[in-house]
């Protein structure tokens, strides 16, 4: 069978691996490049498959008919428009592109929200790690007009350490973090936020977000807490999640509370929902878990390239 | 130098075994017996010291001038009028007789919050871990009124596994937990809820207050991130929480989010506070770090010991 | 297609659940039974089927092809001829009919050492996880009589927690295991010893072996550091294992020293050799490493039921 | 009192940051200085006491009676000459002066071993993290000519990641270290051997030592398992290390075997030996365990500054 050529262009850091990896185990896929600045040269053994990471300046882009860019945001907005002159269709992982960060805009590659546009479109926006598990987590309240107006959505969020890059700091090294639990960007100065608000006030939703974000003490998995001001009391919860994301392949609703072990190293999300005991103003805890590596980045970019492809959404993904 | 005989029960627990160690190191105080149940004829070294823990029938009140009991909730109700009788004072570091409990009130050894009405005291509840965070964060808030009526104050939090116990549990195994992170008691039912509202309502805030701790794989150390709705917008936020704990020892206020690394293994809550950017209702984030069996519990309860004996309420305690 | 029904006795451990996952994957063979004593009626979630743990007195021992036996250890002798009265093949995980276990001889599931009598057998004892890394890592020095003569071979080895049962246990709880490291068995008292020393005298090496193990804080994996006197000085060490393990799709011979991340989840051993510089008398130390779970206990369970059913030894198993 | 002055060079790394920590708890030490070159003018709490970083530029090494160098090896001995010259004392903690460097040799401050020499020396090589573990295991055997001639001393060990320093690492970080576990320096080739012969040869031991470190996945904490065979059968082992050791506020003999969290944050070393069951030579399992930032490196350097400076040898060590 021939397989379609795929390029990986920053393919050295956590979500770049993972994406080599997806794509050796993919029945459609071949990996056609991956492109490293330090670590070129390299050779890593990825999803059984042995790769050896090139230079940028040895990246021949038209040998590739789609091209993922893991690239740092503010780097990858440059490589977008030479892939595409060289003919390939784009995931970009960076934020350059997504919803607030002010650019020209493209289909945003949240696949259960956009699933359409992301069909017949050239290039796409894949989401942030925290944003794919927030926005998953609330859109079928935003959709439903169901967020309390002029509320305000408390949300925290945890990450394993590969959200923060294979860059080695002194902050991330074992010994700082074993044993550990920070917060951090605390006062809502995540640079996640625009990406969310915009697609929140896209769906008339007028609530004030509150994000805050902590380091785990894992490599893998990022897990949300939400709190969120109902505008009308709520009857059967889980059932909104239930039918919004019904037939959906990569949304688990649970009635027990996820956790991460249940997500990571699948391209799932799991989400739970609960009207909180004992208050006066109807209120919901919402959860959702998923792996920042695979729904959380390169899982659902490689879920957007087979609606970008013409593939089965599902092909080559760990559910 | 004469020290004072202090027993201890349930000693064997993680609490336990933390106030064994503290009173092994304590300049004051004397280890007269520790009891357990389960685990009586054991041995242990804690805090330098050898503890053989006896059985409950072998305990002799009568030869401790304090007790501390560790001993489960439920339990421990039944011990404190034993050890009452016996002519003790006593820490109770259970649920049973903590505001929100339906006990008879005993002071409540939030020792920054009620220290006038420890010392006097014969019988004091030291309070659970999650309050101590969440309470000591939030109380310069209560007692300014700033909380804006009729809002929803907004928890999580997350801690080490040493916070559940020392009773082996499946679920609690080294590879359950590592590399997890799990929320728990979901939807606004956890019991240290009662404790938190009945201080909260008993300061005249009418706020809802929705709580949702998470296990955490770590060892010890809880951090609290809670967002709150201002009654008003405030100018400076750190010079609230600096003001209301001028001069108290083991309350540290930073402009750096707290870590649990800055806590561990010593008697102090570590808070902060920032107001949140980009939103319209004027809101915090304040967080609290501590060490959850120290602060949250041992340490606490020799420090509001210190006060019940007259000792220096800084007395063998780790700054 | 059809698929060959198969049972697992003691299915709710570790290792049962290991081999649950790895039947719902495997393209060839589909669960009829899963048995658990204390656990029956609970229900998981394992390789993405749904699996419900039947009382030990429900199982119909006579739908299945083939039984894995992972209960414990005395247990499992007493069902392995019930199974084989039902007229199923067994591969028994425990260690009631290894060598050395003075039991009735039944072939050692070592595959990559007795895939010929596997390959015939009706009963097969399966390999523990410890003796599995170390005899694949000596084989090829024993069947060359390499090991010098009244030496002595000293094994010290690490394993996951995994590697000591799902039961629980104070001392394997998160709180005690974490940034711990401790060795048990001091002083060659460990139960797998006779297992290791029945192969290597049947292999005519008379060498004495000390094995120490160590618990390790992670949940899978073991890494085994093996010192061996050689009897003659060896030019080109690592060809010896290459030549011994040609063609093997499981074991892995690597100039760089394996670690657990290169094995976990993977039914591969990776084994490396290096002469010892500086000494006087020839010295080698080996290194193997293996998934307990995988490679030391369910995997080659998996790769010797496919040889009893004369199925393509590498199906289902992660390479 | 007048305390002392101390000054510490590279005080930024794992083990320098551990001195300040001493020196700040210590009742007769008073640091004069500390400098790092990379971190110059950062800050850090250390030891409940707040330092700053100088650059080595601003170092006054004549404020201080007595310097400890944390330098990396190489630059250290550049500054021992300095800080003589300058009229302090010196702990070197460096490789530079140990036993095998080749350097002009300085007292071993490894300070069961040599007391009497550190008593009155100015300078003092401090032992590397490996040997202190390592050697107190083993001076028992060489002092007592108990190691079999022409023997082969096979010693694994296993070390937390602070060992590896505070320079970020890639190999190092979080994501890497966890759930991992590798050997490094196969085949004799690390350092810290020449250290060990040195002194096993200065002790009329002829046996071949082959040493196999491993990187464990917790920050602190080295743990050695020892197979030593012997030149005669003993009867009682641990009487040997008993009576060795008869008085030492810092060794710990125990009939359990040691484990890491027996050690951390402790000024000792825990040692066991069992006789090895079941082989015909007869053959010893000796386990150490320390800290190896504490004992293994800035511990034993105060320990050694104390017996310098005329002080008490436990002062201000954490027993």
């Amino acid at each position: 069978m021939h397989k379609i050529p795929i390029g990986i262009l920053g393919a050295s850091g956590y979500a770049g691996r993972e994406l080599c990896a997806l794509v050796a185990r993919h029945p459609a896929l071949d990996l056609a490049f991956a492109s490293a600045n330090e670590r070129r040269g390299e050779r890593a053994v990825l999803g059984g498959r042995e790769v050896t990471f090139v230079a940028p300046d040895d990246v021949t882009l038209d040998r590739a008919a789609l091209v993922f860019s893991a690239l740092p945001h503010g780097t990858s907005a440059r490589w977008v428009p030479l892939a595409r002159g060289a003919g390939a269709k784009v995931v970009d992982l960076s934020a350059d592109l997504r919803p607030g960060s002010g650019a020209e805009p493209v289909p945003y590659g949240l696949t259960e929200f956009a699933r359409n546009d992301v069909r017949g479109a050239a290039v796409v926006a894949n989401p942030g790690c925290y944003p794919t598990a927030i926005l998953l987590a609330l859109l079928p309240l935003f959709t439903r007009q169901l967020v309390a107006p002029g509320g305000t959505i408390a949300v925290t969020a945890a990450s394993g350490v590969t959200g923060a890059g294979f860059t080695p700091r002194a902050d991330l090294m074992f010994a700082e973090v074993t044993e550990d639990f920070r917060p951090y960007a605390v006062g809502n100065s995540h640079r996640h936020l625009a990406e969310m608000t915009a697609v929140m006030r896209a769906l008339a939703c007028d609530a004030d977000l509150i994000f805050t974000p902590h380091l785990l003490p894992v490599a893998r998995g990022i897990l949300a807490t939400i709190t969120v001001p109902l505008a009308e009391p709520v009857a059967d919860v889980l059932a909104i999640w239930r039918e919004h994301y019904a037939g959906e392949p990569f949304v688990e609703i649970t009635e027990h509370a996820p956790s991460l072990r249940d997500v990571v190293r699948r391209n799932v999300v799991r989400i739970t929902a609960h009207l909180a005991a004992g208050v006066r103003r109807p209120t919901l805890t919402v959860i959702a878990a998923l792996d920042n590596l695979v729904k959380g980045a390169a899982g659902q970019a490689v879920q957007n390239a087979n609606l970008l492809l013409g593939l089965e959404e599902t092909a080559g993904l760990p559910a």
